[in-house]
Formats: structure tokens, C-alpha cells, sequence
């Protein structure tokens, strides 16, 4: 597979000295398709070589290939790339994201600001590539020549990636999610650190309203330019723990139909994704594996699955109270994040839906 | 409240060099009605001053009073207290707590080992005192002079303690509950350190069985010389964690009668236990406090509340899932293991039934 | 001993929101001579109840004396209360504690603003009592009614106890120090929590500094009114570790005198200080105890001794390069900077140098 | 460069299960000259195939080419490889290592039995290749067909090789260096994790002693089929912290010569060591890096660098005791341990000195 055009296509990112930017930075370093043409900083950053205004928060050095770069104001008018990744936080992100979409850029976002609108697409590349055809209606109804295609919640995209093959087998009504997230998943400076040293916090602000409602639109299917949602209850309760990456959820859930831990777990294994996200660059050969082993997954040890976009799922079990029960692990800066940002852009190269 | 006799009645500790037993032997220095008389070991400890042959692995050096008591064999018929407590490992403790029930001997055990045996009681006193009324059927079947009385799972009596005010009040069917545990729980060396660094283990050997079965028991009602067991499934998925002491659970659960989270959060502030348990030593000034704030109960800073017996409920909450939701944490070697099973011999001090 | 007033000494606490300011609270209630009169703090909260306007951070609840106390602004004219303890940022501590003390107040402070004025007293209760002299020295050049009395950084007070014993004894000269620091040492929300997971920081901004200098300073010698600084050269390498509290040094020194291992641990063993010192409220029976096991001080397991006022320190051997090495530990936050500071109040009340 | 031979030469591997016997399976596969060929374990689970006996601690799957090879017991008469790569304990390695020398074979062992041995090499490619002369001493003196050649110990490996570019310009006379251990230098299940939760522990059995002795040999010259240690005192404290992987070190030293903290680095920074090491499969672009952040190495951010083969050192400043002061970071398990015990055999084979 590849993009249809000779070149790489150009790109900026919004947010890049971020730790999400960071990592965006970093996995478009010798990406097939795109090259980093401009990095773009809401802060006083603006003006200088990345290298100097960046503080570099993951491991390995600024990639050679951006440190020179002079980190841009964000100004949609002045942004050259026609493919914008944005991973801003949600307080910058709205108006900044609208005015590239509305200057005709494609615009791809880890923010939650546009996540459930009515016509912006919030996507899983394997789950629900087809909500894509929501942008036509956005660009009719909003009046632009470009577009706006949203990356889900950290947590959400490891919980969708693990519903979403159950859910098409036995249906899927209702489920209880307990997170143990990981430090990067806040941001910097985020967490104090002497707020998790030998300690866990059980609540994430605005977390467990996003894990209620981004897997309804996710799971939900497209009818009349919208998004029907799936007639899904999800319960969440939020933690922070001591780990630096990768967000573990206990699920319990009910299916529809009824479906052994067995079968759960063979549908899990079985699922891929329809093409063209199966051969993507940032597509993993398996997007769940299931693990044997009864203590896992772990972050530790689990998280860098398929170059951190693997959803590991383990002890797939019956729950005596809604019928099955596993463990879910996703990297949260990777899949759930960059890497999953990344795949989304790629998809709509592959669909023809970047000019 | 005193104990009717006048001197402090001597007590031996069965594993008195584990990490249980040190808690034992703190928790009873100073203690008003019992004076710890034998330190007894399953190792090569014995017949070394306790203070020479344990590893003292808890903050605080090596109680004086017990520095140089020469470390016992388990062998029963050489034990001269008529008051046992036993922090053996399950392994062993079946056998040795029998011998010693059946030589005339109150045992008080913290291992799992007869935790449901139909005539053992398994008890939280603020919550079912009234089932040590089976140690007379126990007595009488075994034809033992003694009995033997137990304490249930360190993540049991937290959770217990938080359903049982909501259970009398509305009924409870079903329970969802993730826990993250602290490494003591694990005892001693426990959990290897590469194994929850950076990490979080999913899974606690025979723990979510535990879970599902003991809150059966003590919520159960006593009938025919017998407990007949609550009508209550609960789901449990368990996790070891980066944290020192300090179970925290996340709890979903469903009620017979409808009750609103303020209504729940009111019947736990208000449960404080029946007489005698209130002005036992060891007993709490209130067994379950609930907090207001949005980001508690946190290992680190509340699991001392009460010196460690008090269990702290937050976040009460609507689940959309099965109507309740909140964060459950008790200190799981004090309330839940030591300073349990020492107010359990309190209660049974009170009650008259130490010989 | 006691103080010579009847009644309790009101005492305003500067910075009272902070950790350390919450420190400086829950050790002063119940305190045998002195009462919390007045809060005040830099920031949006003055004019609400103290335990509205504070984030509490450490174990246990917001003591009930001062739950209701209204924030005031830090105003030094419309301070009442004599005895003022700052527990301010560096940033505006100078001006303010000037102020007070130009007022009339006696300013106790844990601040470094003032720490190496000539005429400003850097004290060690134990160590350097003598060196309070220096304050009629302050008042007359400054034409202060009142006075600045300042508490060292809180790695420096456990170091300067642990060389203190040893270098009366037999001199020091050269001393190579590497920290291991909790991260409550860093104030809230200090060290971002990715920082130190799974890692450590080789660096803690101006803290070598402190600990090259301030040590000079407290081990000097009073003449001429001003402290003539120790002959003492210290090299510090300093880390944050992730540990809550707790202050671990590794410690490498050279005698003037020879000294072997087992003579320094007998004169740390024996160090009491000079009278009134050792019968203070807050002075611990110990200012320094030496363990016998070869794996400690540890953080968590001796922090906490004398409640938490006791330096620890063990493994005291050859030093192949200098000498003698040791490891050293003390709770930054008690003995480091909240129990310092009021020991030295306890000092000065105990002088009769309070008005 | 490449190894004589057409096709890749088998290796066994002695110590298979453990944790660094896991790595060098990791490491060797795809490896351009070896190939594993035996799996040896000392323990029950000879007999069975690789991926069912052991237990892997490390992230990512049991390579397949290794799943099915059974494992075989350390039986040297057995071995059919004639290089052999000892991962094994101490404890059983020093007779083990002996015998398959004596049956001709390579030997380069990572255990800890041999390496004092007067002829046996002890090796660092960058600093000491030459040593490997040894090997033919030891032959004739021992009459055995094969050898031994060892790695050192993970903290020596690092510490020897920030010493060595500085030993060779300006001389080192005496080193004080305190390290930070991770976990993973323990081996499985090395610390218990209560020991180190919320805690540092300031000591590591043995290891003071082999870092005060192994970098005079590595560092010392050769003469008359013996090395002539240098003439180096080191002074180490020793401790292990919460970080999994990448052991940290505070370096105070003095130098014969003066050398300013810019020089020190510049020669750091410069050094590469002889030919043939460079090149070899193994070995990473710089064996140094000298990091300019002020707050650098990190062991999360910096362990990796090199593909965890490079040592990363910072805060080159001045030493007020010992003159120059700086933190060396290093991977223990990879540099440390299996990455640093295979450049060794890459040295040995491209020097010829593999039969």
C-alpha cells in the first residue's frame, strides 16, 4: 500500500512541544508517507529552533531532523501544510482546529474539544473507519474547504479496540470500567509526583464522563450524516497510578447474546479491522492480542505490543454479576494518543480523502 | 469497659516473626486487657530471642517488652496461654490451630485456612458480632474445649464493612468490585519488586475466590447452628499495585430498594456497630468515615484514619450500570489483618467467652 | 522545663497553606506552649476559613483548632501575635520577615532568604545553640525591636547533626555528600510525577550550594559577633528519589584527628546536645541513634524515629578514599523544616529571649 | 566486518532461564555471527522446551526461534557448542565454567566466579581489549583446550568506562562514588518489593567490595601473563532504588594531572576505544555520551541510548573535595550484563580467538 502521491506529504503539528507533540514528532521521523514541515507552539516558544524550545520529556534524543526547525505561532493563515495534526490542549484547541479546517486543511486531533460534535467523525481505524464519510457533511454544513477527524480518549480507544469485536459477535449493553492510567497520560507537569508516591488517586477529572460517552459514538453506526450511538451504559471509575505508561482497565460487561470467555476471547484474537487500516504503516499486524498467561497483561511488560499500538488483553474470564470479565492494556501515548492520531491521518490518505 | 479479670491476660502469637505476627506483637504492647506471654515460629527461629530471630521489616524498632522472649516450636500441647492468635500461612496454620482449639485453646486466626468451615465464625464485629454464636456448635461437633474464630481477607473487611450499612438498608444483590493492593498484603518477601515497578500486576492467586465467597458468609444470617449465606454475587477483579499498605477498591453495586448516593453516604457515616463493639480497645470512633472530597480516599493519606481500623469511603456516586458507585480503602494489615483480629478477641473478652 | 508564662504563647504561622506551613500546623496543636493565633498566606486565599483555603496534602484530617481560623493577607503591620514562624517561598519571604521583625516580632524562619546574613543565625538546636547570640547583634544593626532567626535546608540539618559529634571530636575537613531526596522536600506540587517514575533526578537546583555552604556557617564558631565559618570543604551530588519523605545521605568524610568506625558511631550514639536543649518539647530523646543493621537508615522504616525528629544513621565503615563513610537519614519535613523550626522556638522560649 | 566464517556459529546458553540469560537470548537472535543452538538451565526445567520452562520478565514475546528448544542440563560433557555464553548464579557457575573450558570451549561468562582469577581476563572491549592476551596464559597454566573470559559487575562495567578516557589522560588516583541501582541487577526475584517501596535501601550485598577491586584490574596493565592493578582507590556506597532498569552513579574523583570539568568531558565525549571494537555488531557509535542538560542522565530517559550499550554521562563539574565531579548512568542489564558479555565474544571472534 501506499499514498498515491510521488513525495512525502508535508505536515505540521499543533502542540509539538507538548509530550503528545512529542511523540507525534517522533513517530513521523522516516514515516513512508509524511514528513514534519511545521511545528507550531502555543506558548513563548515561538521563534525558536525546536531543539532550544522544546523540553525534550520522552526517551532518546530530538530527532535530527526537526531540531532546526523554528517553532511557529499558531496561526491557521500562516500554516502552509494541508495536513495539520493537532495536539493541543482542549482549552486552545477549538478555535485553532476550526480556522485550519475552515482554511481547507485536514485537520487530525488528539483534543477532546471537537470529539462529539455531530459531524465530526471520532475514530478507531479497525472499529469504525466508515464514520470518515461524516466529514462531507461537516464541510457542507460548516462551510469548509477542510475538515476535522478526531482521536478518542487515552482510555477509550484501548476499551473500544477490546469491545468493539465483542460487541459485533454477541452485542454489547452494558459495562463497568475500572482504570489504572499511567502519569503521561496527564500531560506536563500533570500529576505531583508526592500525589502518587505510595499512593493511588481514584479520580481523573472529566475522565469517566468521556469513557461514558466517546464508546457510544465510537461503537454507534452512521445513519442520515450522523452518528446513531450504541445503546451501550458504561460505568467508569478512574485512577492515576504510579506507572509512566500504559492505562490497564479491569472490564466487566454483558453481552446481548450469550458468548463463553472462550469465544470472547477467540473473537478478540480473530479481529483486524477492515482494509485498508490491516496495512497501514501504523497499523500493527494484530490490533488485540490475547494473552495466556493468568497475570496478564502488564504494563510494563505488555505495553510495547506491537510498537505500542497492541491492545493486550488477558484473563478473559465469566463474571458472576454481567457475564464476562477482562483485563485491558493499551499504551496511552502511543495507540492512545500519537500513534493513534497517526493512523487515522493514514487512513485518509489511503481513502483518497487528502487533497 | 474492662475485661472482668484483673490482670492482663496472657496471649500467645502463632507466626509471631511474619509480617502479620509483627504487626501482633505492636498492636499488643500497651494493650489494656492482653500482655503477649509466647512467641511462637514455624522456622528455624526457634529457641532465639525474638528480637535476634525476627527480620523486623515494619517502621519502629522491636517492642522492649517482647525483645528477649525466647521464640517457641508450634507445638501445641507445650503452649501455656488459653488465648492464641495465629498468623500462621495457610499452609500450616489447619493443623496447629485444630491442636490448639482442642486442647482447650481460643484461637483467633488471620490465615484463610477454616475461614469457611460451617462452624467457624468469620468475623468483623461492627458487622456480625452475633455469628460467634456458632463456637458453641463448633465446640459441641468437634468435641474441642477451645474453638476456633477467624478473620476474613484483608480486602474482605474493608469491602464488607462499606456493604453492610447499605445491605441492611436496601439489600445488596450484586457487587462489581476492582481492587489495587498494597504489596504488605503479600506478606513477606511477597511480591517481587521488578514485578510491580512501573507496573501494575493484574491478578492475586486466589484472592477474587475469596472475594466472591467470605462477604457471602458474614453478610449471611445465622440459622440451624449454621450461617446461611447473604444472597449476594459479587465480581472481583484484584490487582497488586506500587503502594506500601493500603487496599483500595472500586465499587459498583446494585441494591434491592432504590437508594441514592447521598442516602448511602449517609447510612455509612451513621454505621457504627452494636454494643459491645463501639468502646472496644481497638474498636474505631466511627468503623466507615465518608469524604467529601472529590479526589479521596488515597492510600498515603487516608489509611491511617482510626489508626488504621477506620475504613474511608468516597466518591459515593450514581453507577449507571448497577446504581451505586464508590472508592472503598482500609488499611489492610491493621483493620485487616492485626488490629481485626485483635478486636475480634475484645469482642470475645466482652462477651464473656474467654475462659 | 517550661515556658515561663502562664498561658500559651499565640504564634502567627507565615505561608500556612503550604506543606510545610500544614506541617508547622499539626505540630502545634497540643503543643505545651504555644497556640496557632494566626494564618496567613501569600496567596487567593486569605479572607476564607483555613480549612477551605487549604489543599491538605499529609495524613489525617485539618486539626479542628484551626479549621475555622480565617486566612488573613501578609500584612505585617496588622500581625498580632509576637512569635511568627515562616514557612514562606524564598521569593517573598525576605521582605516579609524583615518587616516583622523591624515590627518588633520574633521571626523564626525556615525560609533561605535570610540563612547566610552575617548577623542572622542559622541554627541547629543541638548543635549550635551558642550562635542565638548573634541576634543582639541583628537587633542593634538593624534597629529592629524584634529578630530573624532561621532554620537550615532541610538536607543540611540531618548532615550537620550526623558531623556534628564527629567533628568535635576529631575535626572535619573534607566531606563528600551524595543526597538521595523525597519528593516532599520539593514543596507542592514540586516534581512532576513522570519525572521520578521509574526514574531519578541527578539534580535539584541550588541545593548543592546550600549544603557546600550553610554547613560552614552552623559548624563555625561565634567571634566578634558573626559566625566564623568551618574549615570544611563539602562536595555535594544531589538526587530526587522517589520516596515521599525522607532524606537519605551517603556520606564520606575525612577527620582531622584519626577515628576509627566504631569510635564515630560511639560518639554519634552518645551526642545529646547542650542543656536546655534535650528536655524541649519537640527535642527528641536521641537527637542521633545508630543502627546496628547493615541495611539501614531506610526512609521508610526510620523516618519516623523520635517522631520523626531523630537523625538515623548506620553503616558506619572505612571509607577507603577518606576515611569514614556513613549513611544518614532524617525526615525532611519534621526534623527538616517544621520540628526544626519550632525546636528552635522552643530554644529561644526556653532563653528567655522572647519577649 | 564480519566473522570468518560462512555461516553463523552456534552458542550455548548456561543460565538460560534466569533474567540475563533471558536478554542474551533477546539479543542474540538476529544476531549477524551467532546463533543460539543450546539452552542450558541449572534448575527443574531442563526437559521441557524453552517457551514452557521459563518464565520471561522481559518485554516482548519469547522469540520464536528459541520456543521449542529444550532445554538442556548443565551437563558440560554435553555441549556441543564451542562458545559458551554463562549466565549463571555464582553459586554453581564457578565449576561449571571450568569444566567446559577444560572441554575446549569459550567461555565468557557473565558470573562473578571467575573474575578475580589472576588469568583470567576481565573485560571491557573499549578499555581493555588487550587483556584478552590472558587467555593463553591461562591455557597453558591450567593445560585446558578452551577458556574463560568474564564481564564485570553491571556498576563496574559503567563506572570503568566514564574512568577510563580520564585514567588515560590525566591519571586517577581516588574515586568516591555512590550508586543507585535498579531492580533488575538483583536478578528474579531479587528485592522484595516492600523493601523498596516508598524506600531506598542503602546497601547491596558484596557490591562495595567488587567495585572497589574489578576496575583496578580492568583499568591496571599487563605484565608477565599477569595484570598489574592499578593504582586506584575506590570508595563505593551502595544502594538500590524503585527503578527497573539503569544504574545510576554519583562520581567524585581526583586526578594525578589537572584537568578542568570541560576537558574531562571533551575526552569522555572523544572516546571510541581500538580497533577492532568500534565495529563490531555489539558495539554502539559512542561508548560515551557526555549529555549537557543540568539535570541528565536519567535513568528512563538516558538507559536506552545505544540500544542500551552507551554510557551516558553528565554534570561534568568541579569536586571542592576531589576536584572533578560527575553522574554516570549505564543499562545493567544490556551494557551490564548480556549486551557487554556478547561484545565480548563479538571481540574474541574477530580477534581470531574463536577456534
Amino acid at each position: 500500500m501506499s499514498e498515491p502521491e510521488n513525495s512525502k506529504r508535508p505536515v505540521a503539528i499543533l502542540g509539538a512541544t507538548g509530550v503528545v507533540g512529542q511523540h507525534l514528532v517522533q513517530h513521523l521521523v522516516d514515516h513512508p508517507w509524511f514528513v514534519v514541515s511545521e511545528l507550531v507552539a502555543s506558548d513563548r516558544s515561538a521563534g525558536r529552533p525546536y531543539a532550544e524550545s522544546v523540553t525534550w520529556r520522552i526517551p532518546g534524543p530530538v530527532p535530527d531532523p526537526v531540531r532546526d526547525l523554528v517553532v511557529r505561532e499558531p496561526d491557521a493563515a500562516r500554516l502552509e501544510s494541508d495536513l495539520v495534526f493537532s495536539a493541543l490542549d482542549a482549552s486552545v484547541a477549538r478555535e485553532i482546529e476550526a480556522a485550519c479546517a475552515a482554511r481547507g486543511k485536514v485537520v487530525v486531533s488528539n483534543a477532546r474539544s471537537h470529539r462529539m460534535d455531530d459531524d465530526v467523525p471520532l475514530i478507531v481505524p479497525e472499529v469504525n473507519a466508515g464514520h470518515l464519510e461524516l466529514v462531507e457533511a461537516q464541510r457542507e454544513r460548516r462551510g469548509w474547504g477542510g475538515f476535522i477527524v478526531t482521536n478518542p480518549n487515552c482510555s477509550v480507544i484501548g476499551l473500544t479496540l477490546a469491545l468493539a469485536p465483542i460487541a459485533k459477535t454477541a452485542g454489547i449493553r452494558r459495562v463497568v470500567v475500572t482504570t489504572m492510567q499511567a502519569l503521561s497520560g496527564a500531560g506536563y507537569p500533570g500529576v505531583a509526583s508526592i500525589d502518587v508516591a505510595d499512593n493511588v488517586v481514584p479520580a481523573i477529572p472529566g475522565e469517566e464522563e468521556k469513557i461514558a460517552s466517546e464508546p457510544r459514538k465510537i461503537l454507534g453506526r452512521l445513519a442520515n450524516d450522523r452518528v446513531v450511538p450504541a445503546d451501550l451504559l458504561v460505568s467508569a471509575h478512574t485512577h492515576r497510578v504510579g506507572v509512566s505508561d500504559g492505562h490497564l482497565l479491569a472490564v466487566s460487561l454483558e453481552t446481548d447474546e450469550p458468548l463463553s470467555p472462550a469465544d470472547a476471547a477467540g473473537v478478540l484474537a480473530a479481529f483486524r479491522g477492515e482494509p485498508p487500516v490491516p496495512g497501514l504503516p501504523s497499523a500493527p499486524p494484530e490490533p488485540v492480542v490475547v494473552l495466556d498467561a493468568d497475570d496478564r497483561p502488564q504494563p510494563r511488560l505488555d505495553r510495547m505490543r506491537g510498537r505500542g499500538m497492541t491492545v493486550s488483553v488477558g484473563r478473559v474470564r465469566a463474571c458472576p454479576v454481567l457475564g464476562l470479565a477482562m483485563e485491558v492494556l493499551s499504551h496511552n501515548t502511543i495507540r492512545g494518543a500519537a500513534g493513534g492520531t497517526l493512523l487515522i491521518a493514514e487512513l485518509l490518505a489511503a481513502e483518497g480523502r487528502l487533497a
